[in-house]
């Protein structure tokens, strides 16, 4: 099948590319690579079944001209700001990068008569409910990040789209995930500090912030195994790991990772590491465990594998 | 105190202008007249309480400019493509005039530090929810218009930006709302199709569609009541009548209102008026009766007299 991944050179969006390649799939990638980069699909340039569109999704024009010329038959979009914290200084980021990218998505499915969408979307979606569980009925979301607003309106335009065009679309709420080719967050952070200054760490918040972590390889396994399941209108779906990994469970794998010991925690305090940052939050995934995917690695492992690979021990 | 209204020459801005006046505000009016209109408030300008800035909202420059000149305390953000027709056949008209104004009202909020809002939002944010009594908890929005879409993805930025920056939100989902300074939608076509054939009149679908309709100043009433009543953070309120009308019994009214008898009404069949349309919804009103406001006017009465406002028996 003709698939197009838009946001295609960034963490996730690659190693989608690659899974799309592996299934026999013809992958087209669009990226701006604003935080997409060229490395991350270096090694699939030359693949007869591998092309690569550098453009702005977010540009009607740039977008269309790409489906014009490339037609194609299933659309991954992966597109969005992945950087929380800059957007809070800058909400436009969330503006042009998240919700005007899924516009023209859409825009472009509407008009090429492309007919079948997966979805990026995110667990900030559901705002901070507390102690709640959150499953794909649980009601009044409302997003305390810019990003989680840009993501609910953009599901929002999903199901105007897919009434209005039959489209067929499949909606994954992603928790934090992580895994090679990841370039921001905590784990990043906690290694340059440590690099930095291996006798003592900075642990924003009171470090028992603990978050579901997926590893990329599972979340790639769940989009491939669904995504000709769904029939027409919207399929949303919580994905994740039922585990969660505390930052300090985080600071404590890294350390161990890098062989370093009596690394002395130092925390900001607070229950959360920055305005807009949910500090805990609990996924149901029965819907998905229903139609017969789970991750292989829990959240700790996840961690794991991702800080070998960001030291480079992977 | 100081408001805004932006969108404040339209069908419903106008008449919440001029409420806000009575009650003793100073009333900015921002419009860009290219629904609303000039005359809706010429009858205010030359009161020294009032003041109209001719801008198009969805430009960050233009808006950011009436915010720096006025600095008002108080936002009503009532601007937004009201015709979701015209928007089915072009969803863009939804991004730039719905959402994106929503967006650049939130970003002028957050630039200059006005922290109180109304929003006019819509129950096409339900989607189509079938038989199902629609109350503020009702899960799983799923909206079937762009139109609706814009304003669920505008709910979602109110929540981010009210949480990011200390705003006190109403939001307010209204039904349809008709009265005087009403331009288009059934009653209009109506008039329109009896002054040219008073012997027959074509209604879309089977007749049967069943809406509430909420008479103008019943809903502006309920602004000003509840416009100081919520503290921080955003405060949601489905707001109309429990009464509903439906497209046949509009006809009837019409043709009463207007002396004529014998009209044959033929049915174009099918229970909806237009693809995006939602043929039958029942409002949950309970939260907004309990916070101490109910509508004066049932839905046939706003019916009616809207009818005598239109062929200007009012």
């Amino acid at each position: 099948m003709k698939t197009l991944v838009v946001g295609g050179a960034g963490f996730i969006g690659s190693h989608l590319c690659d899974a799309l390649l592996v299934k026999g799939h013809s992958v087209a990638c669009v990226d701006d690579l604003s935080r997409g980069m060229r490395k991350n699909i270096a090694h699939l340039e030359g693949n007869g079944f591998f092309s690569f569109y550098q453009a702005d999704a977010s540009k009607a024009d740039a977008l269309s001209k790409v489906f014009s010329e490339y037609m194609p038959e299933y659309v991954f979009h992966l597109a969005a700001n992945s950087d929380i914290q800059a957007s809070a200084a800058n909400p436009a980021i969330e503006y042009q990068r998240t919700y005007t990218t899924t516009f023209q998505v859409l825009s472009c499915m509407r008009k090429y008569k492309t007919k079948r969408l997966f979805f990026a979307s995110t667990s900030a979606v559901y705002g901070d409910k507390k102690e709640a569980t959150l499953d794909e009925n649980t009601p009044n979301l409302s997003p305390i990040s810019y990003y989680g607003a840009a993501k609910l309106g953009s599901e929002a335009l999903i199901h105007a789209f897919s009434y209005m065009n039959d489209l067929s679309s499949l909606v994954f709420r992603f928790p934090n995930v992580i895994g090679p080719r990841l370039t921001h967050g905590v784990i990043f952070d906690f290694v340059r500090k440590l690099e930095k200054n291996s006798q003592e760490l900075e642990i924003l918040g009171d470090g028992k912030q603990t978050k579901p972590y997926l590893y990329v390889a599972d979340l790639v396994d769940a989009i491939i195994m669904m995504m000709n399941r769904n029939g027409m209108g919207v399929s949303l779906y919580n994905v994740g790991v039922e585990s969660g990994t505390s930052v300090t469970r985080i600071a404590d794998i890294l350390c161990e990772e890098m062989g370093l010991s009596d690394v002395v925690y130092r925390y900001t305090g607070g229950n959360a590491g920055w305005k807009g940052d949910v500090p805990r939050f609990c996924y149901s995934l029965e819907k998905i465990h229903e139609a017969g995917w789970a991750a292989t690695n829990d959240s700790d492992g996840a961690v794991r594998k991702t800080v070998r690979a960001v030291i480079g021990k992977a």
